[in-house]
């Protein structure tokens, strides 16, 4: 893809240098430009999150609004950069990043026009992610990786698991609307359903806990049935953890075993080579 | 069961198609039969859930009724459809999935005879057990079935577990009464039990907590007990999902042991080499 | 220990069919009587829960009375024909079970020449520990015994385990009550660990809460540590579960496999026929 | 390190023998100095936690400063003795232990010279951290030295997992402050990132919960995630444990690798035959 070619035009020459810089990190320049651009990222969302702080409004909000503006100025050249500097633009303004790359920016220059929301607020939060490119570009994120491709494998099985949770806290929560007769809290099977969920994963805020006897009884029982089904997701997660350490690597050619180890050079159970 | 005859009546064919459209859902119109009682079902619970809300009940109360009316004409329609194209009707109807279709349609013709109570509203609600036909039938519940299968088979010990469980936190719940000296939540054995099994599960509404020095100290114990103990319904269950995941794997072809690990490489109940 | 003598006296005759009777449980009398005395406990303990409820104990002291003097009579004479049935009488009466049979009946005893205490109640609780043995007997417990096999084995861990925990949460507490300076909750360090345990084991009653925006940083700190760390004493308890699934069984005298199944007649790494 | 010379010095015989009483425990005057040792730390943390009561402060305060003043003096001479008798005193000053000692019996002399703030608490209270010493001497820590080992092992991906985790909990924090809408406990986006933290984790103090129907619905997602969630530490955790377990096991005598699974008959690093 990035091939070199003879003939290296003037213009190339700059944007082969800018577009290491900002979509690379094995050179110093573009090590800086992360670390730069991972300190203005956490800088932005910083300020959103004091900017929500009445007090701190109160007192800082010019200070808040200028920082804004000059990390968002920061931010649009970066993102006109990163489209004229990559070859396939397309993909990149399409990509995962590259929609998070405009919604950073887009709810500064929305602002102009319509009156700034409290909606915005989430817009802006949303910035965060871009840590994960720099976490990325660092070879940071393998290990990340290897967690969610594990959760991946095994969300079909946790979905399902939810779903039975789900169906089950809506029966025990109409059944605690029944048994608690509309007290506080219980008013609505809706309401029930929230305090199901909150027993059972075992959370318990506490703003809703049953008051009669029986209401007791049955909190008891589900408190110890989400007590014992936290092991369901436990043991699906750990189960696939194992197995994703294994299945990545290789298979004896010789006696078939498939539990290899990353290291291996022999296989433990024949003694064959490997590749 | 569903050979083809030579000779079919007239009757015969409508009974396949109906049994293969409401049975089954290999078919396009099976499919679509399938997707409009997943939404009927969805619909009725949400309505149920609805009509508990007091402010939606005042001002929507006649538009539940209509809606609950064709719910419940669409259920009886079909219910009557699957006792009259299933061949063996007595096993359909005392089956798991039979009974639950029962139940669905009973309530509003109960209602019809004797007044209403808010007792009905549980049997309308295990209408929602009918979803786990349908995703049975759409072939996604074989992870399901992996579940549930870990969790029968570790069951024994996991009702062992929660024996040891109950009786801990009636002993401690009783050491808890005497030592919070009747003071509000710990009036009596039970509420002191209560108490306990809400601490150990890690649950902690907050509703009842002690108040003594030596009743604190005793909470920190169950607590730190709690958190440990945690460990071993997840250690059955993780030990037990490994154990499954390994079943369906390899097959002795000589005495059809399916219990055979991933590194066997003779079957160890008749010694056939594997492979 | 049980053997057969060619001359058995009148005397021993009646003992020993006594002794098969309240011992074990293979006959069909000695399961009967396994049964009536499963009832008696649980009768038991169930009375010792009403009576401390006030509005009960009000209305039926009188019947709660009568009945623990017949079942504590009933238990006087189990007691007194254990003793005089078995042979190696030192051994029951100091063995476990031995110690609470006698616990089981002492408060009675004791509450005849002095006034009754609230602390007799524990005693009587201790009661409910019968249950084992008649568990026992039935030969419901083996996988009980697997699972406190697993927890002592990984005992020496889990206590090291909890010795850092608690070191931590002093620590912890500590510098809460450092932090919070004194607010309601933190009025003292024993009273921020308390804070810092129902914190770290996710209990959260919520009687106590930080709110101080420094002391609420903390807690989230101490929160994510809880989540992370509670994996722990789960990672502990399942290694030390899949362990003793192996550990049990046979190993193979050829290859020297000690992965070896329960139900395994051959080994299934070099096919060896196994005992 | 501690080879015997031909000629020791007087002064050489007294500073060997006191080196082996305080600095090691094969000696039964050795163990005697470690248990006074650990009986000064536990007493010392006692006194600390109870001064910090002020009901006894107010009762006992003389008793305590004069116990604190004994026990420092004890730990000084210590502190000198161990300079003194160790060869190598920078590595002992600077190793963690000795800053440890050296914090233990700070704060009292920094207390002659400015006033006692509360701050001084929290570096009384790292004394505790000296029992680690006496638990690593009495050979009592290999079994913490496992857990921690694989904590460390597991502690990149628990990085990783933390950081999702603070970002999700970021986001949902954000997006409730949007709802909840400058309700109690939601006044800023700091604020409803403790809720989310309070809530993911299932701790659940309840001291700020929602109010709204979409913040409660919000909430059940998030109770539901963070039910989920656990699993992942759980299933690194667990995977690590287990690996670790194994390191301890076989080693291969030809490469020296200790990475041998149970059930490996060839080195898989050299192809060794193993035994």
């Amino acid at each position: 893809m990035e091939k070199e070619h003879n003939y290296i035009p003037e213009e190339a020459k700059w944007k082969r240098l800018v577009f290491n810089i900002i979509f690379k990190s094995d050179t110093k320049l573009g090590l800086l430009f992360d670390l730069i651009l991972l300190v203005l990222i956490l800088l932005s969302t910083f300020i959103v999150m004091m900017e929500s702080v009445s007090i701190f409004d109160a007192k800082l909000h010019s200070l808040f609004v200028f920082l804004e503006i000059i990390i968002t100025i920061f931010f649009t050249i970066e993102y006109a950069l990163r489209i004229i500097t990559i070859r396939n633009k397309k993909s990149y303004i399409f990509s995962f990043f590259g929609i998070i790359d405009f919604l950073a920016i887009l709810p500064f220059y929305l602002s102009l026009f319509i009156p700034v929301t409290k909606y915005f607020l989430i817009l802006r939060m949303l910035r965060m992610l871009r840590v994960f490119r720099i976490f990325n570009l660092m070879d940071f994120m393998n290990d990340g990786y290897l967690i969610v491709r594990a959760l991946k494998h095994s969300s079909r099985k946790i979905y399902i698991f939810l779903l039975f949770l789900v169906i089950f806290c809506v029966i025990v929560g109409s059944l605690m609307f029944m048994v608690e007769g509309h007290r506080e809290g219980f008013e609505s099977i809706p309401q029930s359903i929230y305090w199901a969920v909150v027993t059972i994963t075992t959370v318990g805020y506490g703003d809703v806990s049953p008051v009669t006897p029986l209401g007791k009884f049955l909190s008891i029982l589900l408190m110890l049935s989400g007590y014992s089904i936290i092991a369901v997701p436990t043991g699906i997660v750990t189960a696939e953890m194992r197995n994703k350490r294994q299945n990545l690597e290789k298979i004896c050619g010789r006696c078939g075993n498939d539990d290899v180890d990353d290291d291996a050079r022999y296989c433990k159970i024949c003694g064959e080579k490997l590749i």
